[in-house]
């Protein structure tokens, strides 16, 4: 029986966010990719981050605010930038043999003052079930309260496991877990002991919240009983095997 | 108060359909682009078919037909191929000053047996009230009867008219209109004098059914109450007026 995963990109990860240019790290790229390639235990639906790749431009035209008939060229122009990292992610999990195709949330799905309340999971989900690795990514959507909003590929993560049967979740970061105040990892997090975290930051431009808006959302998840787990990239083979990854775990 | 309408621009239009190779013919995308930047007057969505780019490869991997575990690489072939025209057209279009964004119906709707089942428009709506144009395309769609289909560019008018309020619906095409067998333009059909018509076809590569598919789509239409008017892509500024066009009108 194979795990149903999904596993999530850092945008931090797979871009290189120090210049403040669309950077992608093609070397990265393609470690996962082989590591995809050789796993035949799990299904996956990957999300990824836009790091250097969109953050930028949703920063420069301020779609984390909305819309303000001044910036609806944002749209467009987030929207290809994110949309070309995720072709260079799809081409080189191709490249190794594994069957993947982008999916683009602008065109499925809705917000409501930033947080998604329309997405029909749908095609992922017969992606899947014909051998198909559907590939998203954190994107521009559009809101109905405030005209457009930056969805975060972690709010997406939220947003599919509510909505299909999911086994793991993953989250490949640049950092080994949540570090505490002193740099130290915080191997468990749950909503008894979250409030009190002393967490440390994301120094890089990041429109959707960084480490913290990252575990609120992974709260979220884990009050509707799904478990997830925040590790360093180069950990990858140890949770796409079930090992221990040396992260964070947030569960219930 | 301007007029939603709907434009369809066919792939024999958009692309040179006669060598076989995706071969788009920019000097049409510009001048229709030049067409619809100058318009106050109406908010158009952009529905285009795939012609050279998409058909030869959906006819290749027979997904037409379906999945058959041997041509699940032709989701990602078609679609690319397809996505391709789709950013050319968004190109024109932007390049003239329209503020234009691609959207995929591989992300968005899920079909049974080659027919559309769930497609959320929300996106395309909120586009278009925020003063954005969506390009809409012909493409790939997961199916859960057969597994994957296409579906052409002729049911997605249909299908976002059945859910959108537009005022007026064309099809921009290679041909003045319709043909009867002599060669003549059929200036109206209607339910009634549908069934008798001797339609002429298409001779190029075509896996959505041609004219006749694309009669079928427009009576569909019009048995819902819209009308449609197809009409040569010279006529396009007439259609965009609300001048006789010299094509074929299909109402209910």
């Amino acid at each position: 029986m194979k795990e149903k995963i999904i596993l999530k990109l850092g945008g931090s990860v797979i871009t290189d966010k120090s210049s403040g240019e669309c950077k992608v790290n093609k070397s990265v790229l393609e470690k996962i990719a082989v590591e995809l390639a050789s796993r035949e235990n799990v299904v996956p639906v990957i999300v990824h981050g836009a790091g250097s790749c969109g953050h930028p431009e949703a920063k420069e035209h301020h779609l984390d605010k909305g819309l303000d008939h001044t910036n609806k060229a944002g749209i467009f122009i987030t929207h290809r930038a994110v949309c070309s990292l995720n072709d260079e992610v799809v081409n080189a999990l191709r490249a190794s043999g594994v069957e993947a195709v982008g999916i683009h949330p602008l065109d499925a799905c809705t917000a409501k003052n930033g947080r998604l309340i329309s997405f029909d999971s749908s095609p992922v989900e017969l992606l899947i079930q014909n051998g198909v690795i559907p590939v998203l990514h954190g994107d521009v959507v559009m809101d109905i309260g405030q005209g457009a909003c930056i969805v975060s590929g972690d709010q997406l993560i939220s947003c599919l496991a509510g909505k299909m049967a999911v086994d793991r979740i993953g989250l490949a970061t640049d950092v080994a877990g949540v570090f505490d105040r002193d740099g130290n990892v915080i191997r468990h997090i749950t909503r008894n002991n979250a409030g009190g975290l002393e967490i440390r930051g994301s120094g890089s431009t990041d429109v959707t919240g960084g480490m913290r808006g990252k575990i609120d959302e992974l709260l979220l998840l884990a009050e509707e009983g799904v478990e997830s787990e925040l590790f360093h990239i180069s950990r990858v083979s140890d949770f796409l095997d079930g090992r221990d990854n040396g992260g964070t775990r947030v569960s219930p």
